[in-house]
């Protein structure tokens, strides 16, 4: 039945990812032939750093052309785990246009210029798999792609983000701020040198895009998706969150409008209730909730980063990409039919936590109550509470129900151009109620 | 780009599931054309009563001969929500004989023969698809064939029938009895009027047995599960769970052995502590951890029944079906190549928790612990309490360490026959530490 002569695989980047997905290769290459129905193996490995020792890789795999090894004419599937924009795209498509199936985990490139990247598969009749790309080995994208390719997906809303989960997670259950979280985070390598992908919400925000593209057979990319990082949580915010019952989680949240004919994408920190099954996601660890109109509710938990996890993706849609070649078929490709609109995020209607810190005087209330009202923001709770060693200020908590985040914005305007309002101490959205 | 001429789905079977199925297939028409490529429409309905009014299906699509519905030419895809062995299997096999490809959530008959479908398929290049057999609408079967292809998986852990979930959720929130809480679960239609393939664990041991095959790339049936059910399961079990941080569930259990040379799959109540994230799984919810070598550990969650979760699992693997009928294509067939036999459960290791009722005598406590120690099964726990109201009896509640399963019925044999033990109360394994 086995096919004797190889299947050949040239991966691009030998990192953290790449060289657990050689290792596999290697370790478990006959479990792979007998899933794929032909031998698998390396036909080379492009690096930066050639001079660098691999592991059980044979050097004579390993060469810094990239190009000429994704032109190669033996190649049936490019494995590309380098990261970024370029050259990342440019031999992406040189794989296609030489014959090759593609599996990528470049979130970055996907969220940005997806399509192009989907229509060279499309025109050279190829595979484009990137399960890898969301929440590592997670199945979501297959999920989305295949499993619920029957059915219709109102939201999409989890942590994608192992690293601002962690930082979080930290805040909460020490009452550390942020910068001390994200120095532990660091020291465990959680977060790396350079934070700002993660802390600021980038990272999320592609991984939004790439789900709310499937999720509602659009076109969704990274400018698409309004994004608000952590770097402004305080340990002020996280302990009022606990006296709500809350606790605060960066999320993405991907929604079909009631209408059905736009949709929203978005990052931002937002509290949830301690009850809900996202409040417990510890650490790094990644959980997203998909909804859709005939499966109702589905979880999807795991790990969202990390080299075996990650290469644990790949490979799966290496397997796939191979049978495919060796069938001559070829998985779903890009499903953009709906060409839904993304509305802004002014659009968006949640719920709202808002801290202002006020004059202690009669009346305050009222003024503040009817600012929301003109705005047509209507106030679900409202504490007011003095401040610690201070005579002349307190602190009143507004807690909206649902509203425009226009709305909103107009609101709290208009709140610090109020005389008694000294300052508006923070606002966070409220999710998963 | 779009073919127009549609692709022809046979429908068998138009219960609850069907019905969804085929009221989907009208009022998403245009979404499941454009995802496949081409329209789908009914080609026709087998039932057993078609007097019965079906709202939204044209009444000459209503037939009651499956066999020559399925015979026809023009069929794709043959659609089977009928349960049960026959005729379900031989309309299957015709199916494939005539050139369908086949999607059925028929559970009992893929753990019953599951061997003869996979064949049939594979002898006519067709698909099998069967994501709905397990858990509904939440996505396993297509992560365990697909996502984790290139993975090793060791264990799949979880809560895969609703019925008694539900029941054991009443019991643990109420205190209520089995038999009370089972009068509730009928009353709001959580259980069948015959609950026994719930209850006896038939349905869940199906379950692991089609989950353990994929996930372990093997062949196994029901008979190869071990199984047993939860009418045995008292309110003091759960009461004594609870007062060592437990609740009790009904889990499917598939691990391969240490060694990797053998596999075993089991259904059965079991204590899990309540920090687990299965025992916050509430009503009929289902929810499954998966764990392998490079992904770690992965939990799927959602409503594992009811019409439309089941409906929305059937028409995502009918979307796959429809793709590849139209582009000529397969999807992954049977893997089991491993062939790893299943071991019987007196080789399973785990933990176990045992109430003993005992003589109120000085020694008796070493007399049991003897037995243990003769049988190689090591202690963890033991507690001992007078019983209320009684003059000369006492409870001696053991918790083990790991054992095999097979050392423990010994031990279990020869406690009997000590003089000071009266009885066995209840043994029940200890999951998920």
């Amino acid at each position: 039945m086995m096919r004797t002569r190889p299947l050949k695989v040239a991966l691009l980047g030998c990192g953290v990812v790449g060289s657990e997905v050689a290792r596999i290769m290697t370790t478990h290459a006959e479990d792979l032939a007998q899933r794929i129905g032909a031998p698998v193996e390396l036909a080379g490995v492009a690096v930066r750093r050639p001079d660098r020792v691999r592991a059980g890789i044979a050097p004579e795999l390993v060469t810094t052309d990239a190009a000429a090894l994704v032109a190669r004419e033996d190649v049936d599937v490019v494995v590309e785990v380098i990261g970024g924009i370029e050259p990342a795209r440019s031999l992406i498509t040189s794989a296609f246009q030489h014959g090759a199936s593609v599996v990528t985990a470049n979130k970055a490139l996907l969220a940005e210029d997806g399509a192009t990247l989907h229509e060279a598969a499309e025109k050279h009749a190829a595979d484009l798999f990137y399960e890898a790309a969301v929440a590592a080995a997670i199945p979501l994208v297959r999920p989305l792609r295949e499993s619920l390719a029957g059915d219709t997906v109102n939201r999409v809303l989890g942590i994608v983000n192992g690293t601002t989960n962690f930082i979080l997670d930290r805040m909460d259950s020490t009452g550390a701020g942020y910068a001390e979280a994200l120095d532990e985070a660091t020291a465990l390598g959680y977060a790396e040198a350079d934070p700002t992908a993660d802390v600021e919400g980038f990272d999320a925000a592609a991984k939004a895009a790439i789900l709310a593209g499937i999720a509602f057979h659009t076109r969704v990319r990274l400018d698409d998706v309004h994004r608000e990082g952590l770097t402004e949580v305080s340990a002020a915010d996280i302990a009022s969150a606990r006296r709500m019952g809350c606790t605060v989680k960066l999320l993405a949240i991907c929604e079909r409008a009631a209408d059905g004919r736009s949709v929203t994408a978005r990052v931002h920190p937002a509290m949830i209730p301690l009850s809900h099954p996202l409040a417990s996601v510890r650490e790094a660890y990644n959980a997203v909730f998909v909804e859709s109109e005939a499966a109702g509710q589905l979880m999807f938990y795991g790990p969202g980063a990390g080299g075996s996890p990650t290469a644990s993706a790949v490979l799966g849609d290496l397997v796939a990409a191979c049978r495919n070649k060796l069938n001559g078929a070829k998985g779903p490709g890009e499903s953009a039919y709906t060409q839904l609109p993304v509305s802004p995020m002014g659009e968006v209607v949640t719920r709202y936590h808002i801290s202002l810190d006020v004059a202690d005087k009669p009346g305050v209330l009222a003024q503040v109550a009817t600012v929301f009202a003109e705005h047509g923001v209507s106030i679900d709770t409202v504490r007011q509470k003095g401040k610690e060693g201070a005579h002349d200020g307190a602190w009143l908590v507004v807690v909206t129900h649902r509203a425009a985040d226009a709305a909103l914005s107009a609101t709290v305007e208009a709140l610090r151009g109020l005389d008694t309002v000294r300052g508006v101490a923070s606002i966070m959205r409220v999710e998963g109620e």
